[in-house]
């Protein structure tokens, strides 16, 4: 005899998988990252990386997309769901932790003060993808910095970019502009101009891992003669930084300095 | 009838994909690198990384793993493959433009002056890996140095911290120490406590994705009452980051400022 138990999820602990799905396609997922949506009873995310992953998805699970921005929403309908009983994961593009959804998840626990078992499923992160495609430049270190300054001061951003400058760090550039954010990029532009060589190596890396994919090797000074958009990633050399058939490199010296 | 031709190695231009394997394991693999690697006939890598993912190569597959170093004896093997014909896969650690085997390989086809077709395959790196286990450290912009200073300057290396300090970045340290190499982490760590507030919060995460996996949430004047090795990276906020329910958090402000 069997006896069945009518399960309430009242008052059950939750469970969140914030996964990253990568910077775009499904060939930079990680084994880990398809098993948690494979398994998942809700899908939480932006649209637009919703789409990239849907043959990922199984067929019962309930998908609950939206338009850009509206993190907190996203967040706070993930814990609603999970404190429900729901296997929840919430899409984020690229790394969850770098400018992606595994903040404003943690930024709404904490605000409403809910109790919830919460998992990150890293992902492979637009500087490295972009780096991927243009060559090595990352080689010695570097720093990333976002230019949307939704909720970031814009001084504060490019007190930022002046002392990345300043600590030779190679320069990896998020989010550079919008059709309605032009204006950081050229504020960046200027300051890189002043204190780094115009013929310092730029590359641009756009839809990295989709169909419309492009990559564009050319210099400090031609930078703002692209097209760069909401898809683009920039990486800036440093003072070491050298274009070698149509790629980029900033060398660590494993054959001395040049 | 058949022709048969035989085909001569001698002349064809090869291919070497330099791959990136994530920080541990099999989990937080991509699909591109799980299929470089069941496709390569030759794997040129460092025998710590092979032995992870051994379970990926095809047993037809010729296996060159060597220890630890050796950078430019891989890079010049992988090529010497690939001329004679073979789809020579290079595994790196993390992500392979992250201090990985793509700076080698590109600084010997320079050197060597080789015509190869190249591929780069993007992976985890080791900051993401510990910011997914640490909860959300890097939501605002963040520095990447490695401690390591076997072919960069000890003053350099100290610079560059000391300016990602002033810019306000999180900082994340690559390979900070070794057994024989305490010197750079010790320094680093004075120069921290001068110039951020020492309840700053740190994390150590070690052998991400792996059996020994071991993340600790700490202090800025504790961080070095830890275990620290070859395997970890190490994390330290910035001015905003907080510590809340065993997690760093900084906070990007989705909910205004604290």
């Amino acid at each position: 005899m069997r006896v069945y138990r009518r399960r309430s999820n009242r008052g059950r602990r939750g469970k969140v998988t914030v996964v990253g799905i990568g910077p775009g396609g499904v060939a930079h997922i990680t084994t880990k990252a398809v098993n948690e949506l494979r398994s998942a009873d809700s899908i939480v995310g932006f649209g637009f990386y919703i789409s990239q992953i849907r043959s990922l998805i199984r067929p019962t699970a309930r998908i609950y997309s939206s338009g850009m921005g509206h993190e907190i929403d996203r967040a706070s309908l993930a814990l609603e769901l999970a404190s429900n009983g729901k296997k929840v994961v919430v899409v984020s593009g690229g790394d969850p932790g770098v400018y992606g959804m595994a903040g404003p998840v943690i930024e709404t626990i904490k605000r409403l003060d809910r109790k919830v078992d919460l998992a990150i499923v890293p992902g492979v992160t637009a500087a490295t993808a972009a780096a991927a495609s243009l060559g090595a430049p990352l080689m010695t270190d570097f720093a990333v910095v976002s230019l949307s300054d939704l909720l970031i001061p814009r001084n504060k951003i490019l007190e930022r970019v002046k002392t990345a400058i300043k600590g030779d760090f190679v320069l990896v550039l998020y989010n550079p502009q919008s059709r309605s954010r032009r204006e950081p990029l050229r504020l960046v532009h200027q300051i890189l101009l002043k204190y780094r060589n115009p013929t310092t190596p730029v590359g641009i890396v756009t839809a990295y891992g989709r169909a419309a994919e492009k990559t564009t090797v050319t210099t400090l000074e031609r930078m703002l003669d692209h097209e760069i958009g909401m898809e683009s990633t920039i990486v800036v050399g440093n003072s070491s930084t050298i274009t070698f058939d149509e790629k980029i490199l900033t060398p660590r010296g494993y054959y001395g300095s040049k």
